[in-house]
C-alpha cells in the first residue's frame, strides 16, 4: 500500500525510491503510534500519530493516512481520521497539524475541511506533482481540545 | 550556544532537555550542511540547512539560524541569512521555508519579512511559550529562484 501510494508521488512527501526498509522506520518505527484498519485478515488502510514539533510545540501531533486503492470510497479515510483524533486526545494533545497537503489531492482537503480541519497555510508551488508540476501545498490545523 | 538559546524554550521547538549528544545529531549531523561563524577563535552564530520535505517537496529547503548572546545587534542573523539563501541555490533548492517561527519572536518575524520571506501560515496556539503561554507559530516562505 505503501509502494502503491508513495510510487504515484501525487501525494506524499517521499522519495518514490522509499525502500521497504525506510518504509519502516518512516511509518512503522519514527511514529509513536501506527495502526491497521483489517477486513478478513486484509490492511485496508493505515495511519501514524507522532508529535509533530518538540518542546514548546509538542502538544500538536501529525497524522498520514493511507488508503489501498480496493477500499476508496468506503469512509475509511473519515473513520481512520475521527480514531486518530480521538487517540491524539487520549495521548494528551491539543491540536492537529497536516504540514504538507498537496492542494491538487482535492479529495482529501475537502474531507479534512468537513473533519473540522482548517487550511491555516499555503506554501507557493511548494509540492512537484508528477503532471500538474508545482502545485501549492497546504497546511491544515485542527484544535481538537474543547 | 544551543543549550543557551533552547533552555529559554522562546524560539525553537527542542525540548529543554536536549542533551549533547542530541543537539550534535539534530544540528550537525541530520542537516544537509551546517556552518559556524567565528571571530578570533569564538564561534559567534551557526546554521543548519536541510531539505525540508522529500519527494515531491525537495526543491524547498529549511533552515535554523542560532547567534550567541554576546553577538547579538551585529547584523550576524541578516550575514547568515543572506549567506543560507545562496548556498541553497547552489545546492539546487528553488524555496526556503520556516515551519516554526514563534510569533512572539518579533525580532526574527520582522527580520525574515525585511529579507524576502512572507508569512504564508499562522498556526493558532501552535508554540508553548514559557511566560506568554500559547501563542501563534508562523510558516515563512521564500521562492529563491528568479
Amino acid at each position: 500500500m505503501f509502494h502503491e501510494i508513495v510510487l504515484a508521488g501525487e501525494t506524499y512527501a517521499y522519495e518514490t525510491s522509499t525502500t521497504k526498509k525506510q518504509a519502516e522506520k518512516i511509518w512503522l518505527e519514527a511514529p509513536r503510534k501506527t495502526y491497521v484498519f483489517e477486513e478478513d485478515g486484509k490492511i485496508l488502510g493505515t495511519y501514524y500519530l507522532k508529535t509533530n514539533q518538540a518542546g514548546p510545540g509538542s502538544h500538536v501531533c501529525n497524522c498520514g493516512y493511507m488508503v489501498s486503492s480496493q477500499a476508496r470510497g468506503k469512509g475509511l479515510a473519515t473513520s481512520m481520521c475521527e480514531h486518530s483524533q480521538k487517540m491524539a486526545l487520549e495521548l494528551g494533545y491539543k491540536a492537529m497539524q497536516f504540514n504538507f497537503v498537496a492542494s491538487s489531492n482535492e479529495g482529501a482537503v475537502r474531507l479534512w475541511c468537513k473533519l473540522g480541519f482548517e487550511t491555516v497555510g499555503r506554501l507557493p508551488n511548494a509540492f512537484n506533482h508528477p503532471i500538474r508540476g508545482f502545485v501549492d501545498a497546504l497546511v491544515m490545523y485542527k484544535w481538537l481540545q474543547t
